[in-house]
């Protein structure tokens, strides 16, 4: 269900540049205005507003005006789906390498019994 | 160790595609030729292949030719240093969250108490 309404393709964009990262780390920390995400960031606030936009846009912050402040925080279901998927991944490889070690112990003990 | 040498920025801009996903899903499986990448795919053989040169350009896959076959294989790096930068997010926000169940714990105590 997770994956049909979490578009993988922008949360992956969204990740693959290391301010977005950072401003992400940060958030997972909990809620940040725009200018606290700005903080460890050697980069203009305009800059860093276009990160956060783009962040938005991909579905992996979302943002509430509270007062004179943007309020930024994560979006836990892109992730979610980000880290299921890499996940899934992992465990189709370790699944393929229990098989080559099955494998190879099949082989061993052959060939002590020959 | 491991985000020294891989560059996460490449490795997501990589995931950040559904055929190139489709391909990696495959080759956690095991190895494959482009020509096995490509079946899946409703894509031209040319189109594929130019997947498969960002997929190694970002270095997620590692290319080999066999003969007259170009085998493909998952570079487990960048997938691992990619699903442990997701995990280590995900901690934060579950402390975070193991935090805030405190205090209402706390709180509902207290309430208890008066």
């Amino acid at each position: 269900m997770l994956n049909q309404t979490v578009d993988l393709d922008r949360t992956f964009q969204a990740l693959a540049d290391k301010s977005r990262r950072t401003m992400v780390e940060r958030l997972t920390l909990g809620p940040a205005s725009v200018s606290e995400l700005a903080q460890p960031l050697a980069m203009s606030l305009a800059a860093v507003v276009q990160h956060v936009q783009v962040l938005e846009a991909c579905g992996v912050v979302k943002t509430e005006k509270v007062g004179r402040t943007r309020v930024c925080r994560i979006e836990r279901a892109a992730m979610t789906a980000a880290e299921r998927w890499m996940t899934d991944r992992r465990r189709g490889w370790e699944t393929r390498l229990d098989r080559l070690g099955d494998v190879l112990n099949e082989v061993a003990t052959t060939e002590e019994m020959l």
